[in-house]
This record gives structure tokens, C-alpha cells and sequence, in this order.
């Protein structure tokens, strides 16, 4: 795969429906050195799903049936979103614990949505039998080259306006944004892949020598909750030799409440997650290594405004 | 006044304790064209009066007695988070009408502090005071020099980010921070001066022809609810004749709500009056145009983990 190629085609094909996110220095308590940090929450829909979104949708000729989404809640309110600006008829699927919020969020971007019981799992199984019966076609939320590439566009995006850090912090759910990152970087810079204790399915694939199901719960599950690392995540990552680490809820939580304390900006447990790797002490650089965190979502439950 | 030079050497002595804060160009519900936003309200302790009271505290000897301010909450956390970095102590008087957040915010940053029953003018009194007893030195909220040319580096940081626009828009409290962006721009773009319905002591010198008092009330009052705009600002404007509008507390509420609903930026209503002059039409740029928005502040009451 020749990723590079897929991910500058990819930029070149989401220019104009996605924002450039800001990106800044930031000195924090109780972080030795400043960071770089990226905040590409404040993307489109409150998550950089938008890039997989638009650059799915944008790649391909869209069936009559349109586009169907399984989604913790995020996947599916940038798909919904990104088809309501393309004018291409979206159904979503969630389960239940994606929250009022992420479920308020997708139905504003416009698409029908169906609520299913249980966890992201269930939903994606709804997905599947719509997809079956209706010929709709599947944007998955993770597992798929053309949401890869446009998540990829994220670290692209970020060494163009001058990234410096030698080492690069991300959250992982499915995989599919530091699998991006790793096809961007090549190996150019440290990843770091930055999971809940409680929602590790990177790290119980590379433990285990390939993808296996885990168990999710814990804060950030409506974001990083995937039974099951994408493959062409732990492709990638096991070709690089990603570093994996596992942060506890309780340090996501305090990060989340740091970055609004000092830097005031508000993001879900998920989005903070790669931040309190570092925070927390789990990842410790060497003297002198320059890093970088990727905050990455901010749809929390209960909002602001809800 | 060489207000050039002053900002330029202002930018010099703060650099290293203030953060440079980013732009973007963002779409918005309602707005025609993109604007560029400079997201100010990332400055330590919430607002870009960081820059004023480390410019304060740096550009003259204080005296043993350490330093005195009146606020109605954001100032006064800017003086006692600079204070405490220099480790010079700090006595802040804070009107009632602050709440609770900007309280704790003064708390944490560690100075001492005086809730005074009544509005900002009678913090000032009380502040005022302090300085005769103890011979601290007075650092004013908005009309002293060196906070004026402290704000004022905001605007040449976002010149020197690429910042394009003919038009800025401002909210404006006692006239620091417009003052600044005035004292800067010396012409060379529009300034556009927002002030809330309830509180704009700007608009009411300028119809008078000189700083007279106002009442203020209102959404945005504990952080633009000076009673009388400062001579440094209100000079300025009459010179350049800047465009001053109004804007209604519902126009705020509803910009407020759009920057957390479309950007993931949750600020207070002062920080998102400017905006509120673009999306309730109160301002309507000329075809082609190119409006930039400055987010000044984001220590909303109650905060989103108070």
C-alpha cells in the first residue's frame, strides 16, 4: 500500500470540506516541558472523523441506497455530517451508550438514526443487515483504506504547519487515527498509542500476536470502546513497532479537567486520554525528547448546552 | 504616545510567560464567509489579560508592598497568575458580582484576595484604598500604559500569525484590550468596538463626546460591565473613529452556544460578543470583506466542572 500517495490524494480530495486545525505550544502542571498540541476537536463535528468521513464518501460513487455508519457516536455524526454536505442520503447506527449528546449530534447533521441496545458491536451488526437489505454502502469507522488515508491527514496536516516533536502521542479506539498517523509517519517519528486499561484492543492484539477480542468499559467507551483493533491498525503497528501504553480512567479524568483548567478547552474522556499518558507518569520521554499530543475529540456527555 | 514601540517592546518582556495563542479560519452557521478567530481565551487564566499584567508587573520595579488590583474576576486571576510566576505578592479586590468561577480561579492562582459587596467600581474603591495603606502598586484593569500595550501585542501576534482580514471585531469591557488593537493597528484595518446593550460605556462616551458613567447589567457584565470607558481607549477610538456597535444578551447567548456547537470552544459571553455582532447582522461586512473575530475570554459561570 502505497500510503503516502493514498493520504496526500486523500488531503487534496477533503480540502475545503474540512477545517485546518490550530495547533500551539503548551506549557501544563506537572508536564516537565511544553508540548505541541493539535486541536483537531475542533473539527467538524467534534472529532477528526470528519477527514474518514469526507475522504469515504469522496473516493468513491456513492449507491442510490447512500451510506450507512455503525458508530460509538462520533464515526457516525461526521458521517452524517459530511453526507448531509454532499447531499447523500446517510443512515447511522449507534448503541445506547453512545449518550443523549452523541445522539443530539447526529441527528442535527440531518441523517436517520437507529438506536441499538448494547455496545458499538451490536450497532455494527445493525449496520451490516442494512447494508445487506438496502445495498447501502459501509463506511466503516475504522477498518477501511479511504478512512485511514483521510485520518491520516491529520499528522500530514500537522508536519506541514511546522510539527517538531520527535514523538507523537495519539488515542486509540479501532485503530483507525494512529493507524493514519503510522502510515503517515513511516516510522519518521515515535507513535505512541495511548489506550484505556479498561478499552485496550491494541494492546491485547500485540500482546496477543493478532487482533482478538477484548471487553470495553470505563470513561472514554463511547470513543475508544472497539472489541477489536482494525487490521490494518495492527498491520501497521506491529511493522513500526508502535509503543503502547494503558492509562486509567481516573488519569483521563484529570487531564480532561487540566486542559480545561489551564488551557480551557473542553473535550470528552477520550480526547484527553493521549494527554494523560502523559500526565499520569505512563510515558515518561528521555531528556530532551520533543512531544507532541493529538487531542482528538470533544463531544462529552452531558455537554455544555445540553 | 509611540504605541508601536511600546507594543514591540511589551511583546519582548512577556515572551516566554504568555502563550502565543492560535488561529484558524472557521466556518460558521449563519456567517456567509469564513472568518479568521484568534483563540485568546487559551491565554493563562482564561483571557488575554495575561498580557497586560505580565507587561505591568515587568516594565517597572515593584515596590516591597507587591501589587494591588480591582476586577471583576478575569484581571485580577491575570494578576495574580503573573504575580505569583514573578513571585511578587498580590492583594485582589473582586466585586460580588464575579461568581464563583472567577473566584476560584484568583484562589488558585494563590493571591490574596477581597470579595467586595457591589459592582466593579466599588472593588476599584476598595482597591484603591489598599494602595494608600500599604503603598502596593495599583496595576488598573484596562487604562494604565502598560496594560493597554500588553493587550496590544495580541494584535501583533496575530499580524505576524498571517492574519488577513480588513476588518477585527473586539468586545469591549473598559477598553484595554480594543485599546491595545487600536494602539497597534494605528488605522491599517477596521477596528469594529462590540458591546453589549447593558453595558457599553464605549458607545456612551462616544454619542456623549467624552467617558461618562453607564449602568451595566447583563449576560457579559462581570467581565464587560466597565461604568466608564478608559481616556487611553476612548482617545484612541475618537482619533481613528472606530465603528461601534451593540449587541443584544440573546445575540450572545446564541454566539456562545454556536462556538461550542460548531467549534468545540466553550467561552463565556464576553468571549463570544464580538461574534455575536456577525451573527446577529448588528454588523454586515461589505461583499468581499474579510472579517476577523477575536475570542477574548472563557471562564464561563458556572465552569463545566464547578
Amino acid at each position: 500500500m502505497d500510503w503516502r500517495n493514498e493520504i496526500i490524494a486523500a488531503a487534496d480530495r477533503i480540502a475545503g470540506h474540512v477545517r485546518r486545525t490550530p495547533v500551539l505550544s503548551l506549557d501544563l502542571s506537572g508536564v516537565p516541558d511544553p508540548i505541541e498540541v493539535k486541536l483537531e476537536q475542533i473539527q467538524h463535528t467534534g472529532t477528526f472523523k470528519a477527514r474518514g468521513a469526507f475522504n469515504s464518501l469522496l473516493s468513491c460513487d456513492v449507491p442510490a441506497g447512500g451510506v450507512v455508519a455503525a458508530s460509538g457516536g462520533n464515526h457516525g455524526a461526521a458521517v452524517a455530517f459530511a453526507a448531509a454536505r454532499l447531499k447523500i442520503p446517510a443512515h447511522i447506527f449507534v448503541p445506547e451508550m453512545a449518550g443523549a449528546s452523541k445522539i443530539a449530534l447526529i441527528r442535527r447533521a440531518g441523517a436517520d438514526l437507529t438506536v441499538v441496545p448494547g455496545a458499538y458491536a451490536d450497532a455494527l451488526q445493525a449496520a451490516l443487515e442494512h447494508e445487506a437489505r438496502t445495498g447501502a454502502m459501509q463506511i466503516h469507522a475504522y477498518d477501511g483504506i479511504a478512512t485511514v488515508a483521510g485520518q491520516g491527514t491529520c499528522l500530514a496536516e500537522w508536519e506541514n504547519q511546522g510539527l517538531e516533536a520527535d514523538t507523537v502521542l495519539v488515542a486509540v479506539g479501532g485503530g483507525g487515527l494512529i493507524g493514519g498517523a503510522m502510515a503517515w509517519l513511516q516510522g519518521r517519528r515515535k507513535v505512541v498509542a495511548v489506550e484505556p486499561q479498561t478499552a485496550c484492543a491494541l494492546h491485547a492484539a500485540l500482546v496477543a500476536g493478532a487482533p482478538v477480542d477484548v471487553d470495553v468499559s470505563g470513561i472514554a467507551a463511547n470513543a475508544l470502546g472497539a472489541r477489536r483493533i482494525g487490521a490494518i491498525c495492527f498491520g501497521l503497528a506491529k511493522e513500526q513497532g508502535v509503543t503502547s501504553v494503558l492509562v486509567e480512567d481516573a488519569a483521563i479524568a484529570e487531564a480532561q479537567r487540566l486542559l480545561w483548567n489551564e488551557a480551557r478547552q473542553l473535550v470528552e474522556p477520550a480526547g484527553a486520554a493521549a494527554l494523560a499518558a502523559l500526565t499520569s507518569g505512563v510515558y515518561r520521554p528521555e531528556p530532551g525528547e520533543r512531544v507532541a499530543v493529538l487531542i482528538c475529540g470533544a463531544n462529552p456527555a452531558p455537554g455544555p448546552f445540553d
